[in-house]
């Protein structure tokens, strides 16, 4: 889920079409992590910058991302970021 | 550091200004943590919903934050949030 932009896409099926027009849209996909903790339940979270070479430029979008798991395969994804900070980009 | 609201406020004065100007306008504030994880390196990230209360309304911003630690005191701390879910509520 991209915490500001809801609703969450929920069911493989949605999140396989929203990542992969992500994916479309991108030359090349790059992410910079710079810290990343696991809680003691087991809730994974990162601070990263998501680098996206679309139509020849680099976007650039500083991320904080949470992670949820159960049995080894993630089943929630937040991302946290600011919408403006990137579509001033695009 | 509000990550999409640059530059970062360095220094004990800049940031008790900064933080004392937040205060000033909310009649409570309130935080719950939802998650909460310390990396291996010592760097501690929360996911939180902060509210407050301004003017007789509460304000609810989901935020994810990052922070820095030296000597148990916290050195650096940097907030991912989205303005345009902030700015809608003001």
């Amino acid at each position: 889920m991209n915490v500001p932009i809801p609703p969450p896409h929920e069911g493989l099926d949605a999140i396989r079409e929203t990542l992969s027009g992500y994916y479309a849209g991108a030359g090349e996909f790059d992410i910079v992590v710079h810290h990343q903790a696991e809680s003691a339940s087991g809730v994974v979270m990162n601070e990263r910058l998501d680098r996206i070479l679309a139509n020849g430029r680099w976007i650039e979008l500083p991320v904080m991302g949470v992670f949820e798991l159960s049995d080894g395969k993630v089943v929630k994804w937040r991302d946290y970021f600011d919408v403006g900070q990137l579509s001033a980009q695009m």
